[in-house]
């Protein structure tokens, strides 16, 4: 890590650039982005398959043993001008730490009798996902199941989800049949979360045995097709007030009813 | 409303912007902005206080009739050039709808016997405050109390709210003495939420009577000399995991338990 990358067409930025914008290229390389010293930090801790670490001059300086430590491991440092930080970052006020990680492959969850899930179906605000799954990890969910949201290893839902994202057990799903069939197969009693005053009240339906509770888009909610697919349909009760909860609030108070 | 504005030094314009950037200038005029065309309907429904209504003109051939006949009442209407909408606006993908709205004086509670309230103590990130508010209203809380929390009227706490702060009962004030005062002379339990596993578990130390729930600082929680004036100090127990709770989520499920 002695050279200083100062170019804008350094192979590295160049990559770093392209996972950063663009879930295409994520796929076809199996390689994601992070920035922010915490979660970069956390990724070493959880062992997360960094292969790259990028960290402006101006970092360098008040950057924990831990990060520099990584490059003895199977990690590159490399060492960039302030100015490509603030080209690459995609937050205003970087810290100026970067790395690119490893996709795990063929991510799936051991389902385990009594567990508790939350299926993301059509979630499509990467803040609300990243939300979601850090208050997951924080009240103990077992997994979360992401089927047609978006992608998580987009830049804002790894932000969002703070470090959580390497802790809980999640997989994406986006075949609903398969979906369903993976349910059947682990006993998992199906509850479609809806806004209707004639679904069971969450607070009186019971969550016993194995569970798994569907979140539906920000704007339509679940599709009817899916709803119905569901063992039940479960509601929140609201105040008379035209406005909804917002998904993942919708979803916290959800996941803090299934682990009680 | 014939006349189209363009030019950005228009002086409606100008109070627009002012008005949108400054807090200082909120206080010194009584005056707040809003965007986007539901909140400014919301606006109109609930009676807010709007003095002006601007509109591009590409927003008004698909604008409701609520928002042109508010002109017949005591808004004033302005069509402003595309160009200048998106000079104003606080988002990327403007609607083109902008209101001008008084700040009500002297907003206060009234408390109730068996009321529950959520004090918001130091929070400075505005979708957080916002996005509480909003749940507090698919709730039913019956108040929200600011203390020195960001600015109630910044653009991004009022279009965070989803409409909700023209519903929702609030309330400033930013001087603990006089907030602790108004809790006991209302016979209000306060208990301050804290990250602490000694403290009581909100499952089991009961919400009765009229009830106040103390929020923290995103990054500090609650100063520990107001959570010792607090009545109790309680917990959402966590699952052996590094990173707490988002501010909003904490708060709503702390809602979500203050109104069982």
């Amino acid at each position: 890590m002695d050279n200083i990358i100062t170019s804008k067409d350094n192979p590295v930025i160049k990559l770093y650039q392209k996972l950063s914008s663009s879930k295409k290229e994520r796929l076809q390389y199996g390689l994601f982005v992070l920035e922010g010293l915490r979660i970069v930090e956390d990724a070493i801790r959880e062992d997360s398959g960094i292969s790259h670490i990028l960290i402006t001059q101006q970092a360098l300086a008040k950057c924990s043993d831990s990060v520099l430590q990584a490059d003895l491991r199977d990690a590159k440092t490399f060492v960039i001008s302030n100015e490509l930080g603030k080209r690459i970052a995609s937050t205003d006020n970087t810290q100026g730490v970067f790395a690119v990680c490893r996709i795990p492959v063929n991510r799936t969850l051991s389902f385990r009798s009594g567990g508790r899930y939350v299926v993301l179906f059509g979630l499509q605000d990467p803040g609300n996902v990243g939300m979601i799954i850090r208050t997951a990890d924080a009240l103990g969910i077992d997994g979360v199941i992401l089927s047609g949201s978006c992608d998580l290893y987009s830049p804002k839902v790894i932000r969002s989800t703070m470090g959580s994202v390497f802790r809980m057990d999640i997989m994406t799903e986006n075949d609903p049949d398969a979906l369903f069939d993976l349910l059947n197969y682990n006993n998992i009693t199906s509850s479609a979360a809806v806004i209707d005053p004639d679904a069971e009240d969450i607070n009186s339906c019971g969550f016993s045995g194995s569970q798994a509770v569907f979140i539906g888009n920000e704007g339509n909610g679940l599709p009817d097709d899916v709803a119905v697919r569901c063992s039940r349909r479960v509601t929140i009760p609201m105040h008379g007030n035209i406005n909804s909860l917002n998904a993942a609030m919708a979803a916290g108070i959800l996941m803090w009813e299934l682990k009680k």
